[in-house]
């Protein structure tokens, strides 16, 4: 099965604002073995929604649009499809009436421009929207689904989950694929690193971003054999790479580290200046993580530093707040006065002033202090202020994940 | 002039990754007059890149690719484009060379997968990349403009930054367009608000977000006279909103907040429970920052509530750390701690467990503390845990600005 997704939006071409519904259906479509074959964004426009449409269904099987179901004028889309299969849009007392009552529900007044929400194409059958107030539209044409999606992702999510067992079965088994997620090595490193396997690995590809360098494989066969083909490829990625192999698919340093220190019982804080508080965001966006993570302290100002973290003025004065001893004395500062098992810092210049020869822009030290050892690093980051942000955050995070696994005591 | 962008992946087509390219690419154009009339999406391979080529260049009249030229097999932009028009890729050494020199710089060594970056499809200019190894293209073909950019972001906005003013020219001033910016009120509220003026501000559209919603709209004439027109637009839009609006364009709440801070000469201090670190991690991807933000607290755990924020045990067992005491004493405790003029706080149930039928998941309670006055709001926010988490953070940023701005002292 061949899906295309016809994403509306000025905003999305205009570059206001970027297309996350795309990954989104496409992750979900793609589990399910659907394959999209293509994306294509246009304007709010009813003509090109419409042509696109009608050009899809020549060669998918499947055509689904996300965008332009809002109440304001230049949402079109219930129009514009309607137009390309020559059907009606017809008012539905049932669907608006359920509107009326999300809006009440929420304590929000009904307005005029609500009353859009009702059109239904005809023929098509409403899906809900838990999200929002737009709901979605299902129809066949000739044999080939169509499916109308809202814009905003939430919502999108919600109606695409109603239908995703209709329209392309449950997940497949027959066919797996999997990322397998590594940090610390360069994405030719890795490929010089694989390349020698690649006749057992058959890797579709390797994919480099700020998290480190993603590894596709996949493998086919019957319920089981596949599984098998898919474990055997990553345990010989596993031999080869070693620790830098720190998770498959879904999993993220983040979750890693908490599942770590979950299993072993441990608590964690964090003590951040250049991240900001970047760490502690990241680590809080795991569900669950109160069991783990303390809290922490963002030591923008010096001052704070010393009060907070027992940073010395001596260090401070001699090595300055960018340094491997003030690094050091953040992450044991930190471990000690929340109590935690575990004591992360961050300090560096993320940027784009404040930079000097000796110290440049990007140069960031980063410790984790665990009970009797303390390991600092140093790197020097490219990139932006917020890059350089990440990049430090998600090599703290990785490095205090080698440090626990490495063993608590050298 | 119109554009059409396709971009090359099966990461993206697979939704492994979101395509962040298009809108770097869609936003730069557009500030130059271009139109992006169209984005493309197709997967690595060959022939269905080399197709959408030949499209593309049937309808604009330029023409953009992102993606597919890193060193691995699964790259074929570069081949592809050559294949569309008929051309042959040729090695150069010069380009090759500067690859090495690069690698070298950057303490790597030189694989044998890096000689792919050395081919130049044949008649193209090549434009250097500051931020990575594979190089842009740039050539003509009967008229119409060829460019061929690198797919990670930065490396991609390095290339597109040297050429934009050769094949776009300077931004425009003919035709102005502004986002006006808010925060507060709902899409539908906006809309009804604003339509009885609907003939003067001929809106172009509203963009609701996470950040609130935007409204555009465009002015054109002479230098000079389209900038009055969109001002008077951009007064009346502020006469009937209000604070509702915090800014335009490239405006974030956190920046914005910033200017206030920097303004009025005062510092700031954070207290987190339910963000985890998230305002700090805001506020602090603001250039500039470490003038006004001297730092907080990340208080997860109930005992760091109390034992730095001075957050009464009492209060905890009587109200709960989801409360508005508790937001209330966090970000007077935060204030007095690190020695600050405001302070801010978040408590709450970020979800997705957690929650009870008193305390729903998304309950946040929020403060801002200024001298002598604290203001404690409190919301139910609808969505996941990460947005739960963002609405909370731009709410209190945003309450922290109209505290701030409303007076000290009331």
């Amino acid at each position: 099965m061949e899906a295309i997704l016809i994403t509306v939006g000025d905003e999305i071409l205009g570059g206001q604002i970027v297309n996350r519904d795309f990954a989104i259906v496409s992750r979900k479509l793609s589990e399910r073995g659907v394959s999209v074959i293509k994306e294509v964004t246009v304007p709010d426009r009813k003509e090109d929604i419409s042509e696109e449409i009608k050009k899809a269904l020549e060669v998918a099987d499947l055509v689904l649009t996300s965008g332009g179901l809002g109440p304001t004028p230049d949402d079109v889309t219930r129009e514009a499809v309607a137009e390309a299969l020559g059907r009606k849009l017809v008012f539905s007392k049932e669907v608006y009436d359920k509107v009326i009552r999300r809006l009440e529900e929420w304590g929000l007044s009904v307005k005029d421009a609500h009353k859009k929400y009702g059109f239904v194409i005809e023929g098509f059958e409403v899906i809900d929207n838990d999200a929002g107030l737009a709901p979605g539209m299902m129809g066949d044409v000739n044999g080939k689904k169509i499916l109308i999606l809202p814009g905003p992702p939430r919502e999108l999510e919600s109606v695409l989950d109603r239908v995703l067992d209709r329209i392309a079965g449950p997940v497949s088994e027959k066919s797996l694929s999997r990322r397998i997620k590594t940090f610390g090595l360069r994405e030719t490193e890795i490929y010089e690193l694989l390349n020698p396997l690649r006749d057992v690995l058959e890797p579709l590809g390797y994919y480099p971003s700020i998290y480190g360098v993603e590894i596709e494989i996949r493998a086919s066969g019957d319920t089981g054999e596949a599984e098998d083909k898919l474990r055997f490829k990553e345990e010989k990625i596993r031999e080869v790479l070693g620790d830098n192999v720190y998770g498959v698919d879904g999993d993220t340093l983040e979750a890693v580290l908490g599942r770590i220190l979950r299993e072993k019982k441990l608590t964690l804080a964090t003590a951040e200046s250049c991240t900001g508080g970047l760490v502690g965001n990241l680590i809080t966006d795991v569900p669950g993580s109160s069991d783990y993570y303390l809290g922490g302290v963002v030591a923008y100002h010096n001052d704070v530093k010393m009060k907070l973290l027992d940073v010395s003025e001596a260090t401070l004065r001699e090595f300055g707040a960018v340094s491997e001893p003030t690094a050091r004395q953040m992450a044991e500062g930190v471990r000690k006065l929340i109590g935690a098992d575990v004591g992360l810092s961050t300090t560096g210049i993320a940027g784009p002033t404040g930079g000097t020869p000796e110290k440049p822009v990007g140069l960031v030290y980063m410790a984790v202090a665990l009970e009797g050892k303390t390991r600092v690093i140093k790197r020097i980051f490219r990139g932006n202020r917020l890059e350089v942000k990440k990049q430090s955050a998600y090599t703290v995070i990785d490095l205090a994940r080698r440090e626990i696994l490495s063993g608590k005591n050298e």
